[in-house]
């Protein structure tokens, strides 16, 4: 893959952004680390560098907040699989916007699992609600002031979004950011603008203050969302949406976590003991023998073991920090880290799990699912 | 304009069909004369072969009606502008189906008249509501079994099949209907296809017979929605929809009818003395003198004035056969003629805008308008 390859985003592919400073400096995304004096009470993946970059974080949100002024997330899922810890670093941002009082419109990507992945209807339909709004409510999403909504099943101010978007975006700009098109995903990126968007309008609350968390292959369809406020300023009252950027979880070889690897991703719904293996499996950051990494150290950098205690295992920063040093100071070795961490992932889902029984049943309370 | 440019039929020009026979034959469409003898009370418009072509009219309409099975009628409006004679020819085909007990969807395209044709949603719905609903109204249209609809301001269903229609199409396959594409022509494609297919959804009513009357410019899009039924025949139980096509009015200047040239256009709103002087200027079939006129006869096949005793000025067969002849034989000069012409245009036009007047109060009753 060439450097402009690297750079050139695809919402739609697995490109892994290696360069992620080079990503933010070439889109203008601005780091997030500059926020943190500023927020309250930061969320964990705000404080170690997962979430990595923003726009307009500091006047739609921080600013906004302060003011008292209303603001909504939007965030959506591709209900393509089952969900797994990189889909949970999303979700874990949705129910902390939640708790901060932040009105949550969560779209569900039907359409486009549709007509861009070709999934099934019915498939798409259950995993959208049996895995991705129950693990939400397992991980304490609550039933207040949240819109959870499948494309195909909105409101119609939302479609009437849609079909004006058509007129002031061209293909060859639609082209120029995700390569060839077809009718799918022209419908696709018009749908997806419609989300981030609608929020803004009468029907749906007015709130101008958008926050969109994204992970940063998601950038393209921001920019063009950002084009499109704009152009619709005037004749709509559509204002930019701020939107902030996380790492992608590594999967267990080292590439980007997908459900199109299962092997290589634990899923939410995985059964302790599979989980626990494909935890033992793990590429780390270790060296090639016990003697050179008690002499060098580890690299936790490098380690998917070590990325899931700092995104998701544990919660104190003390503890995360003595894990990180006994690695670099060569004084844990493999082994025992990842037994360590197959005791807290074994304990974690056994807890979820439990909550998820009773999510799924609750689950359809949260959002209405299409005829057909 | 070349041969094969001819029979490339473009929905969103002004391509004027010379040679419907070939257009016929290229796409497939049967004569609709040779029904006739199987129709009760056929519209002059099919007995005087202004619909002059069908597809499947036999099966869906005539069969189904016989055989007491619902049938739908769609045909949708552009409000691009005033509605003209050209536009009362579909007008009136509406008002005799509605006669003959099909239950009406008539969706104003107000979404490809924004996006396409770029006008402000404000006119659009405007047009939409004072000219053609009113007019329609002030025709016969009654308040029963119709759904008249802005593609903007429908039901959710409706754009579903938006949404799940473009998995299933190609931009290449598009792209050979339309020529070059951009996303706005793509969703009124797409939208276009839900108007016509979506009477067959539960939601909906369920009818799976539908008849769509058309100009021949529309048949790409017929072609395209015929495919559609095809390939969603299995997953959503969608039929071919059947169709009529209806020739072109001529405009006054012997082109086809057009809004965007008004003084050769006679509109349904125009004051009657300024419609009868358009109508003094029009273009007949006349010869080069009178002298001549009465020796060879005229020719009332490519005479304006006469299209519009044809089409919408005489309703008695017998009536019109005797101009037609008198003209042949050269027994009648343009001037005689067309003065008897404008007395009628006239009469028409009082009678109609005083109905119109009171229709224009009702049109707000058989649409929701859209907020935005």
């Amino acid at each position: 893959m060439g450097r402009s390859e690297e750079l050139r985003l695809d919402p739609w592919g697995a490109t892994v952004i290696h360069d992620y400073e080079k990503a933010m400096k070439t889109f203008g995304i601005k780091p997030f680390y500059e926020l943190l004096d500023k927020i309250e009470n930061p969320h964990s993946l705000m404080k170690r560098g997962v979430i990595f970059g923003h726009r307009d974080y500091d006047t739609r949100v921080l600013e906004a907040l302060k003011k008292k002024e209303k603001v909504a997330l939007v965030t959506g899922f591709m209900p393509s699989g089952k969900v797994h810890f990189g889909h949970k670093i999303l979700m874990d941002q949705i129910i902390y916007y939640q708790r901060l009082g932040l009105e949550l419109f969560i779209p569900i990507a039907d359409a486009e699992a549709y007509a861009v992945r070709k999934l099934s209807r019915k498939e798409v339909v259950e995993y959208a609600v049996t895995e991705y709004v129950a693990n939400l409510i397992a991980l304490g999403l609550e039933n207040k002031k949240v819109h959870i909504y499948f494309q195909t099943n909105y409101e119609t101010p939302y479609y009437r979004l849609i079909q004006m978007f058509s007129r002031k975006v061209t293909l060859a700009e639609l082209e120029a950011i995700y390569g060839r098109l077809e009718p799918g995903k022209i419908m696709a990126a018009l749908t997806q603008a419609a989300d981030i968007l609608h929020p803004q309008l009468e029907a749906f609350g007015e709130y101008k203050n958008i926050i969109v968390p994204v992970g940063i292959d998601q950038d393209p369809h921001i920019r063009l969302v950002r084009d499109l406020a704009d152009r619709f300023g005037s004749e709509l009252g559509l204002e930019r949406p701020a939107s902030t950027y996380h790492r992608f979880m590594t999967g267990l070889d080292g590439n980007k976590m997908s459900s199109s690897r299962p092997e290589y991703a634990i899923f939410l719904s995985d059964p302790p003991e599979i989980a626990s293996k494909k935890l033992a499996n793990a590429i780390t950051g270790g060296r090639a023998t016990a003697k050179e990494q008690r002499e060098l150290g580890g690299i936790p950098e490098k380690c998917s073991v070590y990325e899931f205690y700092l995104y998701h295992l544990i919660k104190e920063d003390a503890s995360l920090k003595a894990i990180y040093d006994k690695c670099r100071n060569g004084e844990i070795l493999c082994g025992e880290c990842k037994a360590y961490a197959r005791e807290l992932l074994v304990k974690w889902l056994r807890d979820h799990q439990r909550k998820l029984e009773q999510a799924i049943d609750k689950a359809y309370k949260y959002v209405d699912v299409p005829e057909f």
